[in-house]
């Protein structure tokens, strides 16, 4: 079959070998497969990624090899075609469904997308596992169900702040992962949500899913609309206020840019007390102040992926229209575009979210 | 009277005016004042203090002046003396106290120790706010409460720290800071507390304060103890214990070194999930690889002073003998010896804590 591969830092479409289901594992027929900033990020600096990995004390790094092929893809949305050994066959063939991307093998678990043993949704089909397949919805269309995982990652943000009912939440970065935390925050009755970002695109991106108070950085700090919100910046100013038995809701403030130095501009700019949930994935050094961390007692909520029912509920969310993607995928691409459309996402202008379609 | 002054970044011992209680305002004979880390800093980096200070938003960088006469001292137990105008004189003249160092003046809150306004402890008498006078609880010996302000450290520390029943604390660096952490977490009945210093004597301390595994991190990393304790490190093994119903605690650490480099390390070698909270303050820029705290989901809580309940919490528990700070007082000066206290307080063999007593 045919699928797109990761190879001396390139990606080529080639053939790879069929896939045979093992024992509880189902063959699937990949329908559309998002394209994340992680693959983005990995295409070059995979070694790097597994380097850190490593030093995080495991994940993917225990296993895998990054100079080996690998097919990425985990955001994918598939059919299912055949069944393994000693599957329960609840769903049907034909059957559209979803999964975290983990298949469980006898040698361990492979992440889908970061494995050189099983290839992700970059590919015609897949192997996922038969107990960790989510049936999509009636009537959710694939290109929806297929911003599950992404979506996921933002429900598992929101998850992770601790956000009281008065609470201003404000996500800085409108790609994916920002408007997944959007999304995440709306669905879940907080607000206001001011939302900020240099691109026009992602600002308008971000409106639609439901964003207060949308901000171009270029023109207006987002850091001036505390005080008008309620949230006095400075210690003493909200000592005062609890001292007058005023209430504010507690800043949380998202980070979903993921580039260096955009730390401490939030640990500067961002009012004392603030929890900062730090969702973009910086994969460089970055400096930081701690004394002004300190003096403002800032906390930094550093998070990554979700639970099995964030996704569920992810999912939940999306097919009753609680979150309303319509709009989010700005292209489509098949196996010989990707290459292409991987450099097209260089730019923030270009498109939010594009999806393969190895069949399509 | 006379004080110790911070003149040119020099102590120099001098005569400086008498003072006068305005309204609300009490008059008192310092007895005892610890020097604090942050003194020793602060006479030679006040200027970068406050320019973190000021780019933290406020605190005591929006009116103090670096270049001026400072008398510091902020950790103290003094005698009362004499009563400004519409004083409650609910105290008695001669009484034992103890106050935070904040002095309510018509021009605003003096933070006493980092104030041009009023001196600190290191002076023979001091001007505080009758509010915030609470009395020594009778028979507590003047140097104990004197200890009262770094231990509300402690305190405070330990109220941001997430904590569960069955949680392992690690408390990084066995100065004040952290032997104040080990006092208020075994106070509050966790455990077990691991403890870990370079130092003999600061070792000896936290063992006499309540740790429960002292560590020389010269011969042994502190971290290799997780696992005994019942706490998988890495996030895979953490997730199949959660998945087989088996429970853990949470893992928290106080970092209360304040170096750079020391955030990053614990990154790198706290289990995955761990909340670092930093109680140490590290004056200079730092250094983290966010995608390792990302692929751990760490948090880092950066925490800073007391509330008034942790103060006056604090000084009940060293009053009934809760919290034992017996023998950590390891050095008195009078007014002419705190130059040289200061440059002796930078071997952490030769001292746990040194009080000043200007009318010794």
């Amino acid at each position: 079959m045919r699928a797109v591969i990761r190879r001396n830092k390139q990606l080529v479409c080639d053939e790879i070998a069929e896939l045979q289901p093992a024992e509880g594992q189902v063959l699937v027929k990949t329908l559309a497969c998002g394209i994340c900033g992680s693959d983005l990020h990995a295409l070059h600096y995979m070694e790097h990624m597994i380097d850190l990995s490593r030093r995080a004390g495991g994940g993917m790094g225990s296993t895998f090899d990054p100079t080996a092929d690998t097919v990425f893809g985990h955001e994918f949305c598939a059919e299912v075609l055949d069944f393994g050994p000693g599957c329960e066959r609840k769903l049907k063939t034909g059957a559209r469904v979803v999964s975290m991307p983990l298949t469980l093998t006898p040698a361990g678990v492979e992440a889908l997308g970061f494995s050189n043993r099983l290839p992700g949704g970059f590919a015609e089909r897949m192997i996922l596992s038969e107990a960790m397949l989510l049936e999509v919805p009636n009537g959710l269309p694939t290109d929806k169900a297929a911003l599950t995982e992404p979506f996921a990652v933002g429900a598992h943000a929101v998850a992770k702040a601790r956000l009281d009912k008065d609470s201003v939440a404000l996500v800085i970065g409108c790609g994916p992962v920002g408007l997944a935390v959007i999304g995440a925050l709306k669905a879940a009755g907080h607000g206001p949500v001011i939302a900020a970002d240099f691109s026009p695109r992602r600002r308008a991106a971000a409106e639609k899913l439901g964003a207060d108070i949308v901000i171009d950085p270029a023109k207006e700090s987002p850091h001036d609309r505390w005080e008008s919100l309620g949230v006095p910046k400075a210690r003493a100013a909200q000592a005062m206020m609890q001292a007058m038995g005023k209430r504010f809701g507690r800043p949380v403030v998202f980070e979903c840019v993921g580039s260096p130095g955009v730390l401490e501009s939030l640990i500067e700019a961002a009012p004392a007390g603030a929890q900062i949930v730090v969702a973009g994935v910086c994969m460089e050094t970055d400096r930081i102040e701690p004394s002004i961390a300190i003096t403002k007692e800032i906390e930094l909520t550093f998070v990554l992926g979700y639970t099995a029912e964030e996704f569920a509920g992810t999912l939940r969310r999306l097919s009753e229209g609680v979150i309303d993607v319509s709009g989010l995928v700005t292209g489509r691409t098949p196996l010989e575009g990707v290459a292409q459309a991987f450099r097209d996402l260089g730019d923030p202008e270009a498109h939010v979210k594009i999806l393969v379609e190895p069949n399509g």
